[in-house]
Parts: C-alpha cells; structure tokens; sequence
C-alpha cells in the first residue's frame, strides 16, 4: 500500500481492499488476501486484540477450513476438544440426574469429529500470526468517519478502479485544523467485517431484518469446582431451577450460560451490571444440584445478552462493499455459529475478489458471494429460532405436560447437526455450482464441501488426505479418476482427455494467463485404481502431472488399513469422473471422464476471463 | 553454569553434565537434560552446524522416541516418508526389473510405520531450537584438551561430586602465555558423542573392538532427473553392472549409495578426489538401464567409504564419562541405523543422569546404561554384518548360481524389520527391567517400548494415543488398569490399591521429596473399562488422579473407529493390572493390580533413594 501526502496535507493512500473491523470475520478475509498477494488493509478501532471471552466454538468444518490454509494445528494444540454431549433433566428425587450421552457431533463425514473451543482472543492470534508471515498487519485504533461508493457507471464496471473512497481517523484523536490525522484511503473493494454494531452497514442504509426474542441468557468464564462428572463435556442442563449450558474450555475454563428470568430492559439494553455475574453463578448452583460447583477461582469473561435473531437486507453495495460476519447476522450463541458463520463468510468471499482483482473472472463472480452467504444465514435463523426455543423452554415433567421433553430435544439437536457442523453447507446451483453431471459421483454433492478421504501418492504410498490436496491456495482443483491405467479403455479416455486439455483452445490454455505456470490456475491431480503394489507414476500422461506428487491411486495403505475407499465414497464407477473443486473446498462441477473437456470448458467459460 | 577467573588467569567453570559434540547423539543428550532441568554444557570442535548430508533415516521407533519429546511435529512437516521398498533384479533382456515391492516397515505395532528422511543438519536444527527454549545452545569451535578423572573412592561415591576435570580450548587460538583462553571445566559427568573418531573414547583408552570390511560404497546427494518410476521409494537395485540403493528424501533430492568396485587405499583410508562423486553418478547410470538417470543440477554432498563394523569395549569409565553414538558403534548406513542408534543411546541415559544428578536414584542406576546399549550396539553390528553381505553380494543369476537371490534378500529384509525399525529394541533383564509378572500383560513385553494404542479420556472422551500419555518428561508412569469399576470386585481392588499407595510407608510417597507434588516423581494413570456413555472420571479414587485428565477408558471413539483394543492388546484380562513405564518410554514392570503395592515397592527400591 502506498501512503503520500497532498497539499493540504490530508493523507491519502491507495489500497486493493480495506477490511474494517478485526474480528474473526475481518482477520479470515486478510489472512486468505494477504496469504493471496492482495494488496489488502485492515483497521479496527479497538485499540488492542481482545484478551479473552467472547465468541468460542469453532465447528467442524471451520476446522477444515483452517485446516485448508494451514491454521489447524495450532488451533487443535491450544483449544479444547468437545467429542461428548451430556443431558441432564430432573429427577425423581428434586434435582438432576444424567438423561445420556450422545456424540457432540452427528455429521458422519467430518474430518474433525468434534468441536473445539478456545477463547476469540486466541483464535484471531491465530490468524494475527499468519497474516504477519505476509507481513499484514491490523492498524488500530482507527475509527471510520466516511464512506462514498462512486456511481460512475464506466469506473465501476472497470474491476481494478479505486471506486470506494473512504475516510477514517485514528481514534481518540479527533482532526483538528492543526493537527490533522484524517486519512483518505481509496480502496478498490471494501469488506465491513465491523460487528453487530455495523457502522459500514449503517453506513450503507442496510437494515437488520428479524427480531429479538425474549429469551435473556447471562454468561460467565471461570475455573469452577464441582463433582460434576461431565463439566468437560458440553452439557444440557433441563431443570426446574432454570436450564444451563456447560462449554469445557482450554485448560480447565468452563463456559456457563444460564438463561436469565428476571430481565428488565433500559430502553431496550440488558442492565449490564456486575452482579448479573453472580447471578448466573448463583443459578449454576441452583440447577447443578445434587451436584455442587462452586466458583473459588477468578471470572475471565461474562456477559449478559438477548437474543436476536436478524439477517441483513444486503450483503453487498454494487459488488464493491460487502458486509460480513456478525454485521449482516445475529443468532444465539448456544449451537456455537456465530463465529463459524463469520469466518466461513469472508473464507467464500476471499478467493472470487483474488480472481476479480487479478483480472481472471467477471466481476459478477462477486454476486455469488450474497447469492451464497445470505441464504445460509437465513437457514442459520431459521435453525436457531428452533433451537433457542427449544433450549430455552421448561423441561417437561408431571406438573408440565407442555414442556419440553429430552426426546424432542435430542432429536433437534441430531436432525441439524449436519447443520451445526457446518459440513451440510450447501450452494445452490449458480454460475459456479453446476449439478448437471451430478450422477458420475453421487457420494459427492455439487455445491457442498469435498468429502474427505484417504487416497496413496503413487510415487511413494504416503497416505494423504484429499482435501489437503485441495488447500485454499485461490486455484481450482481439478480431480480425474481415471480408474485402472492397465485397462486399454480407461488408458485411452485419460490419454485423449489430456491430448484435449493441452489444446490451444482448451480452458487451461485460456484461463491461464501468458506466461504464468501451467498450474497457476488449474491444478491437476489424478486418481487411479491401480494396485499399489504395480502402479507407476509414470503412467500419468506428462501433461496431466506437473510433479510427480500429483499422481494418486485409492488402494489402502501398507499400514493401519488407511485408504482405498474413494471412489466407492464418491460414487465414482471404474469409468473414472472429472471433478472441479473451487478454490474454497466446495465442489463446483462433476463431468464424465469421457470428452468432459467441452464441459468443463462451458463451465469455467461462465466466469473466468481470458487474457487471449 | 558459572564461570570465574583464577588467579593465574586460568578460566575454570563448574557444570553438571558436560557433553562432548554436537551431532545426533549429543543434541538429544543436551536437549533431554536440558528440558529437565539439568546444568548442562555441549561444546563442538565445529565451527558450524552441519548444512546438509551425513546421516539422513530416522526410524520408526526414533520418531516415536522424538515424539516423546514434542519433536515429531517438525520432523514430520520437513520429512520425507518412505513407506515402500522396491526390489530390481537383472531382467533376461540385459537391464533391471522390478522384482517386487513390499513395505519399507515390518514392524505390525510401529505407531509411523514408515522410515522419515531428512538431511542430518535439518534434524540438528530440531534440537538445537528446542534446547534454545531452554536456554542452551552450542558452545563452538571448542577443542578438548584433557580429561581427568579422579580416583578417589569418596569422591566417585558420591553422585553430585566434580569428579571430572576437563580442559578445553577455543579452537584456532591456541592458548599462549599472553593469550591464555583455555578453560577448565569441572564436571559431574561427562559424555563423549563425539563421533567415530572420538576424541574422548581414546583418552580413555577404550578400543573399538571389529574389524573393517572390503565393501566400499559412494554416496550422492542430488535432485535426478529421471523415468524410473520408483526413484520415490526406498530402491534396491541389484544389477550386473553393480548394486544401488535408492533413499529418497525431502523435497526432490534423493540419495544414491553405490558400490564401488576399483577401490584402492592409501594408508588404510580412501581416495576421497572429486572424481569419485562423478563414478558414483556414473555406475547409477549403468545399473539403472534400461531406466535413464542424469545429473543436471547441483550435488549437495557426497562422500565415499569402506564399511566398518565396531564395538567400544567400554561404554563408560566408573559410571562418570560416558561415549555414545558413533563413538562407541560403527555399522554401515544402508540399514538406516547410525543416527538412530546414536539417539537412542542418548535418550536411554538421559533419565538416569536426571535422577542420579537429583539424589533419587542409586549411582548404581548408571551401570544399566553400558548394559542396555552395549548389548544393542553388538546385535546391530551382528545384523549389519548379515545385511551388509547381502547386499554387497552379486546378484543370483544363471550365469551365477552362487549369488544372492531376491527371496533370501527380501527373507532378511523382512526378517531383521522389527529391528531395523527399532521397534524390538528389548532391554534384558536388570535393576529396572523385571519381568517376574509378565503374565499380567502378555501383549506387552517387559524390556520392550509401550506398544502403541488409542484409550478414550473418561472426562471428555476425547481419543489419546497411549504414548503420549507417557513422555519423555522424567517421571515413572504408573498406568493402572483397573477394569469396570461397575463391578465391586474391580472396585474394592483399585480402593485397596489406593488405600495401600497413599500410605506412608508407600513407594510413592517415600520416593517422592519431601514437599514435591505428589506427581513429581510417578505419574499416575488409570484405565478402565467401563463403557463411555456411562463413565464418570470422579469414580477414580482421588489419590489416583491428580488432574480429571488422569482417567481413560478402553473404549471406542465416538466416530472413525478409534480405540477400544487396549486391554486386548496388551493382553490385560478384566482383573486388571498395573504397568511401569520407565520414564524412556520402556516397560519396566508389570504387576497385578491385586497386592501389587508391595512388588512396586520392590521394584523402586532397587535404585531409587528416599529423602526420608
């Protein structure tokens, strides 16, 4: 970024895209531009990261997503795992007794069967830490003062204009004549990533759609003591002293949120006094019983909230300005969304403005960012107004027929784990999800994420995980299975779909800029069935394998009986399948391996550009 | 460790343990001792690190060994893996072929099963940034000068005497009157990892007790270019134009020995001219044919040399200086073995210098050093020599009907897999090895590394491999299994169990000093077999675990499969039993859970001290 002084000394600078707002969702999208080599800015006005608290939970396919850039190990070293559930409702005797146990986590194709969950402070470390390796950093404190999105017709259909001007000044030093710190920065796209509070969404007229609910939750941070047997399982405790949630946490935190019933509203803000943290202790006490848990040690965190449960009108200003994260919507936090939500919005945006930027797609690539995310967020209120419901209702016993019972709950909480998870996320057909060809791989669905599986490279029979092969590097994958390389037929198909690819018109050729590296777009990885024991690399045409680490078969491992059920997983037959794989993990399109080429040319065709 | 000035200007210091060489051998005794805790000094007559080269397999056991030590992590992420072998034979058209290919490991219970390469320097750095943290780096270029060891009894009997006086000098600067940088150093203990040519095993007068043989071999370190499909596995060519071993190894370089067979000595020592690089190039290519191999980028390093296969006589002098590594052991290195047995060396002596150097064990306990690697290091050799015959024979053809055949080559291959790989290292029968209840866990051998399973933790059911329940952190772990505390019969047994521990006069609290945590010296761990849905973690008497994170369970995970094998395994009936694992990860005891206090006690009394 370049930063220059004009005459009447106002700074101004120039910028790809500015993030306002360091949260999850702001850090997600500057780690994933900066990690792309966007020239990218990020501001937050807080002057520092937050220590501790706030949201937690991090979901299964978040941690894949992570895992997609490389964040995962460090994530899984420092957070707790939740693997286990645990119900508790009344019993007989007065107090609570254990309803059961059931996994935490009902999506049967997670990688990551579990949740994790480490405090915000933590995981935007996390991204802090990687951003810095590109040498991004967040300039803070600094505070918006102005946003203005040209309407100039020709400047906004031309990708790479500076067409947002916006204006901010670092906080607690307001401009004056003489010492004037307000800057200028011309961005050419801009991504509120700036909370609950949006000011970009403010700023832009967006409205929140939905409403608040009644349902008052206070939440506390702490080191507790108890002989509670599942205080480091994620616990639903129905009682007649009130419901209470346990979040185990890293070390030995546990998160408790415990549903408020005597709130009373100031013009429509929860009183946040100290004492609501007592209160919901003193609640823990109350409906933990027969159980004791007591709190000798200091409170790291606690709030007081109310439920609202809105999505927001737009998501986007003219594919310039885009809002993400809690700044377009906001649900309860007890099903652990909020910050997956957020971050699994910017992860969708980040790879379509790299391509926009480098001049490789359409700039109504941008489009699907809303088409996408917003309907996801409609679903995600729909789920949690169930939910919270749910959650925040009377647990049924004698005296209460209308209450709600553990068997209602659990299958809620079953039926929309794939849900929760994040694993069923799924895209509606739009210029980058074509289902057309779906049935050459029914076990992998257009528009949901790549299935993970364990395939052998060739070369070395190293075991790998397919989706590490696909990693959020802003290249599509493209996945051939090419079956067994010893039957003459398949060896024939794969031979004439490479001879095709290598043409001059053939979409690689096209959609891989002058010059650049034959895989800067396009990475290809083959999959056969060869049997590990007589396979050879070197089978793979050269032109399908730019290393010789790109050549996989699905044969089960020499040890631990990994492997060798890809195909069957994926539905794919001994005739082989072509699948696309977007850049950001979710599968784009499906093709026959048989003169797939003008498919997948007709696909790519609707959104990449060509510089030829 | 503290430096003064004497008044003859001499500097003199004091240290606990002063190590003799920075290689393999070394490191892992610098970073183990100071992970510790422990005053340490390593000094190296190299003026630099190692870049590339030397030694480059770490075996199966090694890895589990460095993971023990958090260091596996890394090793993986800059690794190659080799997980196949392949076999090339003359073929009846002149050139080779492939015979066959099998598993680089055949050890069924290694929990990698698989070889990592990496270049020496690369696996020095791991440790060299580990011990940083702690504070301890590389003294260097430092020569030795002298060592003396004292000869008074009083002063040897007692375990944290200076009874080692050490004299070194920065090399390059010979000390002369006027600039007189030698240094005395006083040390408790000394090691010397100063490789095959050791300076200190000759000062103590130590013979290398062997003999050279007629094999002479060349190595190159390269990126190849080539069409032979395995040049990614480990590759034994045997072909009529010479034998060729194929180590690949990070990124694209791979490793070639060749045998050489023009080799004339000077003086007993080879011509190491350049020329030889070019000959171990050219002899590949021969013996690739039909496969083409060239040369085209830069060699990283090559050597040449005559395999010799040697014992130390000694492996300590009065239990005060120590060799280890090449020092003591000389082998060939197509085994992979060198660097793994120098580690390993280090890693059994590390332990038991911590706890002499404390006061908690016997000197004694120092003795079983020389034993447990001596023992290792002649059956190394004894094996090499078999391997090494058989690899440098011709190959079985009909012109030769004397040569070695595939199948006996494959047959020892196979065969010697549980040793090449570390993973049958089986220390005999001493003051820390007792195998008088071995029927309680037949599946585990006493003398034998903890075999490798998954157990679920009671508290959150989250999946812990059993190894890294058990670290190289320098306490005895005690891991009781202790069945289904459902059953009364199982109860009253671990309660009796805990009853007896807690006494005064038990082992652990006699063996513990006086005001330590009570988990200081022996870690304790139980595993039960009560089922996940219904277990609680406060079941476990709390004098049997100091954390919640203490209990398991012998079940399965919730998702992919993992665990519920343990008792099985290992050969544990549902009576239970308990297992000693010495704190470098060997099973050290096994003892029925039933009146087993008192056998412990046995056990720890034979080179433990009281304080009390």
């Amino acid at each position: 970024m370049s930063h220059s002084t004009t005459a009447n000394a106002v700074k101004e600078s120039r910028v790809d895209v500015l993030i306002i707002g360091a949260g999850p969702a702001g850090l997600m999208c500057a780690n994933g531009l900066a990690k792309a080599g966007v020239n990218v800015r990020i501001i937050d006005k807080r002057p520092e990261a937050i220590p501790a608290g706030q949201a937690d939970g991090i979901q299964p396919r978040t941690i894949e997503v992570l895992q997609s850039y490389g964040l995962a190990d460090r994530l899984l070293q420092e957070g707790n795992q939740m693997h286990m559930t645990a119900f508790y409702n009344p019993s007989s005797s007065g107090g609570i007794e254990r309803t059961g146990r059931a996994a935490d986590v009902t999506a049967p194709t997670a990688r990551y069967p579990f949740e994790v969950t480490l405090h915000q402070g933590a995981i935007e470390r996390i991204f802090l830490d990687s951003m810095a390796q590109s040498g991004v950093s967040v300039d803070r404190p600094v505070q918006p003062v102005a946003l203005e999105l040209s309407d100039d017709p020709k400047q906004l259909a031309d990708p790479r204009s500076y067409s947002v001007k916006h204006i901010n000044t670092p906080l607690n030093s307001p401009p004056t004549d003489e010492n004037d710190e307000t800057e200028v920065v011309w961005a050419k796209y801009v991504v509120g990533a700036d909370g609950a509070h949006s000011w970009v969404r403010k700023t832009l007229g967006f409205t929140m759609d939905g409403e608040q609910t009644d349902y008052a939750w206070g939440v506390v941070d702490t080191i507790p003591e108890t002989n509670f047997p599942d205080i480091r399982n994620r616990t639903a405790i129905h009682s007649n002293n009130g419901s209470c949630m346990v979040i185990p946490r890293e070390g030995d935190t546990v998160r408790l949120y415990v549903q408020l019933s005597d709130v009373e509203l100031n013009a429509g803000r929860l009183d946040k006094s100290k004492s609501r943290a007592e209160q919901v202790m003193e609640v823990a006490r109350e409906s933990f019983k027969p159980f004791t848990i007591s709190f000798p040690n200091p409170i790291q965190w606690w709030t007081v909230y109310i439920i609202g449960q809105r999505v927001a009108s737009n998501f986007s200003a003219k594919e310039r300005v885009f809002i993400a994260g809690d700044a377009c919507h906001t649900h309860s936090p007890k099903a652990g969304q909020g910050m997956n939500a957020s971050m699994n919005d910017t992860h969708n945006l980040v790879w379509k403005l790299v391509h926009v930027l480098r001049g490789h797609a359409h700039l109504d690539l941008l489009k699907t960012y809303e088409d996408e995310r917003r309907k996801y967020a409609q679903d995600l209120i729909n789920f949690d107004k169930k939910f919270s419901a749910l959650f925040s209702g009377k647990p049924r016993t004698e005296d209460n027929a209308d209450g709600v019972s553990h068997e209602e709950f659990l299958e809620v909480f079953q039926t929309f784990g794939q849900f929760t998870s994040g694993i069923g996320i799924h895209y509606q057909e739009s210029a980058i999800v074509n289902s057309s060809e779906q049935q050459y791989a029914k076990g992998l669905i257009v528009g949901q994420r790549l299935v993970p599986s364990i395939v052998l490279r060739a070369a070395d029979c190293r075991p790998y995980q397919i989706q590490d092969l696909a990693p959020s590097d802003t290249r599509f994958k493209l996945i051939i299975f090419c079956g067994d390389l010893k039957d003459a037929s398949q060896r024939k198909k794969l031979d004439s779909f490479a001879k095709e690819l290598d043409s001059e018109t053939g979409f690689v050729k096209k959609f891989t800029p002058e010059g650049a590296p034959f895989d800067s777009v396009f990475d290809i990885l083959t999959i056969g069935t060869t049997k590990k024991e007589t396979c050879s690399y070197t089978e793979v045409p050269e032109r399908l394998r730019s290393h010789w680490s790109k050549v996989f078969i699905d044969d089960v491992s020499l040890h631990h009986g990994l492997g060798g059920k890809t195909y069957e997983t994926y539905g794919i037959s001994s005739n082989g399948a072509v699948v696309v794989v977007r850049p950001d993990g979710y599968v784009g399109m499906i093709a026959s391996l048989d003169g797939s080429v003008q498919h997948l040319d007709a696909y790519f065709s609707r959104f990449l550009l060509s510089d030829k």
